[in-house]
């Protein structure tokens, strides 16, 4: 017995090395510049991995900092934070655009409950962004379920003095899991403009996972066009509850829902986006930019929200540096400020690189979590994407395989123009809206690894960025 | 601010629905037939994903019965629990397969220290499966450390009455962990064959893990062709604490270690494959396996290793039952006992299908890990390894773009021959070897929509095979 298992394992360890030699030798059939493509990808790859401090980053941001919505003490820490971290990493420039930003904060934790056949049944609940407060005695009211905004504006006034209800699941039959949540997250946004219009009292919301659990998830939402005196109290209660308030109105369809929120709209804050850079060795005055969003929810630790994404940009630069990457254009890296709730860094952003005349050529945005990597999703013209897509070959040994036409995301495409090549980082999707917006969106949830080849694989990118896409499409400021 | 935040919204929605509406208009590019496989393979991810039963399958044999190392009361209840659970799903017929299988056990939880500049050091230490005991009152010994069978090996006489301290860490720029296991688990495997013969002590082994963390990592091992005179206690400790020592032992080369483990190997003892099948429709005596093993490790609770592999097989032949599909061949679903120190499940299975004359034409084995799907591994014949290459363009749409050759898997390799097919499911690696053969392989660690994409994507594999390999091959007993 000893002797056969032996045998299986080194059975084992033959298979795994065959595998791996498989991979290499396939890497044949390149051209003499892909090779060298195809090098300068696996160094950056071996460096991440081996020399990554991305992680160490994240641990001190998530748990040092934690949660940061725009306007609060810890977005201020994080600005700092952000700033030093930038500096150590040897950028050739970091400096601060203020910006101003939204300032909503939570306030006192929520209360929600109903009766059903006496029993009080607990609702784990949580206030959108930019809601307005209950009464301090809260708010009770009968509830009416409806799955849409066409069915929810088809009640019209026989919503007046009621809860309304938006309890569409995500399709789970939706293998990215973003498209489930584009399909579900209009009911969260515009559910309280369209029930105010009515005189609806309050809004809740099924929050917007895959999963049945007790979290509920935050996010942000819109009065619209209402007027002040029509807003009313919107929150998202856990997609267990909403399940759960669902049958239960079935069979007692008059049941009364409380619920007691006292959070608030201050006036606006003054914050910062992040920016670094290192300046380019021959066309400096092209720029790329690579961010993510420095600002998160306050209920978790902003981790796959978008701490991962933060870290990542400034780690393909730390990447570049170390291993001597000099690039023809300039690198920027942003840390944006308030993606969550107003795109207002986004927006200050693109505000000030026209105003200064500023050349941007392409732009790689990491705001999707940090899983294991899938690809980038290209929002570009058809010669640029084409080009991208070509690049196929050099990232499929690293797991990047989808180069699909797509959105790349809200913080760089205020950048949009014909001549600008902007692209999103895409990793797995599939645990992501498990923790979005949550109290579990923390430190823990993130791996090492998947965490370092997402670094790798943007850096990767921005290298073939840098160096093919001026030459594809030459741009003038 | 509030307009433009439900603009950004609303644009992200667009851009979720343009990339899902691009991914249908895709499938165009199919032909007649391949549009029928791609409708059917939707099916049964549409099924897996709003009906799928594993997960509480899984949670039910990890937190009710736990870890169940082969001849412990854990896996003699997991045979009970499969077989009934097989039942539960309406196979055409269920049975237990008798195998004798080793019979180790680990004792009390082991202990393992010592002394730098006068502060005790602790060290998170495991036994090896197969280890005998250290004498009762633990042994203490100087420490050598290598990084290889050869290094050992070159030393000699010189690791008499020594510990040798097996050091290789994983290489973390494999993108594949299995290729980094694969060139560090001889250590583990041979390291007491090779030091027995010169008379070291005992042995000590990093774990095999890509992390540093503080989990000593179990697992088999070998005395091989030693006389039983010359076995010497071997045993895994973490990787920090393997970072840690090595350290120590440069300041300080005549530091003395000590460990203590009770563990022993009893008589072989009595246990079960669990077998079920669904009847072919049209060549029932055209066999194809799917399954994984029963039983795991005994420090966490075997959910990724291999609990995983357990309810996806299973959950495979419910959404051929549950969505009406009748495939021509038989599809087998077989719990292998003992892949774990032994594989003596495999050698009988493999033993009785001889001995019956049974035709297997394929087989399909899930011992990977349970996490986001990436493709399968083909170990086939030429031509059958371009035809199961050439669906692709069906798999791609649910993230399978792996489909290179290389091993199955340890439970269904002894059924290869020229004309049998055999495929190993390949989730992806990154986090697999953060929870292998540890306390922390738990049922936590497991993501629903993850485990049930595999279950589809395995499904989706078998009913392909069962389509077109016999057509492709004639396949005579």
């Amino acid at each position: 017995m000893y002797k056969s298992s032996l045998f299986l394992a080194l059975t084992f360890v033959f298979f795994s090395c065959l595998q791996q030699q498989e991979k290499i030798s396939s890497s044949t059939q390149l051209s003499k510049e892909e090779k060298i493509d195809s090098t300068k990808i696996k160094s950056l790859f071996n460096a991440a991995l081996t020399q990554g401090e991305s992680y160490e980053w994240l641990r001190d941001l998530t748990q040092t900092i934690g949660g940061r919505l725009s306007g609060s003490p810890e977005a201020a820490k994080a600005v700092v934070w952000g700033e030093q971290l930038m500096k150590s990493v040897g950028l050739d420039s970091v400096w601060l655009q203020p910006v101003m930003v939204p300032h909503w904060v939570r306030g006192e934790k929520e209360i929600a409950y109903y009766l059903n056949n006496g029993k009080q049944i607990n609702v784990p609940i949580c206030a959108l962004g930019f809601s307005i407060a209950t009464p301090k005695e809260g708010l009770s009211a009968e509830v009416i379920e409806v799955h849409s905004l066409e069915e929810a504006k088809a009640l019209g006034e026989k919503m007046r003095g009621k809860i309304v209800f938006f309890n569409r699941p995500f399709d789970n039959t939706l293998i990215n899991t973003f498209a489930a949540y584009g399909g579900c997250v209009g009911q969260r946004v515009q559910g309280a403009a369209v029930c105010g219009v009515y005189g609806a009292k309050g809004v809740i919301v099924r929050s917007m996972t895959n999963a049945i659990d007790d979290y509920p998830h935050t996010g942000t939402m819109s009065y619209g066009d209402l007027e002040p005196e029509q807003y009313i109290p919107t929150a998202a209660i856990s997609s267990r509850a909403a399940t759960i308030l669902s049958a239960d109105l079935k069979a007692n369809p008059t049941l009364k829902f409380y619920f007691k929120q006292s959070c608030q709209t201050l006036p606006d804050a003054p914050s910062f986006n992040v920016v670094g850079q290192i300046t380019g060795s021959e066309t400096p005055e092209n720029i790329m930019v690579v961010g993510g969003h420095l600002d998160s929810w306050d209920l978790g630790d902003g981790a796959h929200d978008d701490g991962t994404g933060i870290v990542q940009s400034l780690e393909v630069a730390a990447l570049f540096k170390k291993n001597n990457f000099r690039l023809k254009n300039t690198l920027r890296v942003v840390f944006f400020m308030n993606e969550e709730n107003g795109t207002r860094g986004a927006k200050k952003y693109a505000e000030l690189a026209k105003l200064n005349q500023e050349n941007h050529i392409g732009g790689l945005e990491s705001d999707a979590g940090g899983h294991t990597p899938r690809g980038f999703s290209i929002d570009a013209n058809l010669a640029n994407t084409t080009l991208l897509q070509s690049w196929k070959k050099l990232l499929a040994p690293y797991g990047l395989h989808d180069l699909e036409q797509g959105g790349s995301g809200a913080d760089i495409s205020p950048l949009k123009a014909e001549t600008v090549t902007l692209v999103g980082y895409r990793p797995d999707s599939q645990r992501y809206f498990d923790y979005h917006h949550t109290s579990i969106d923390t430190f823990d949830k993130v791996n090492k690894r998947e965490l370092e080849l997402g670094s790798a694989s943007m850096a990767s990118f921005l290298y073939l960025m840098d160096k093919y896409l001026y030459n594809n499409t030459p741009i003038k400021p």
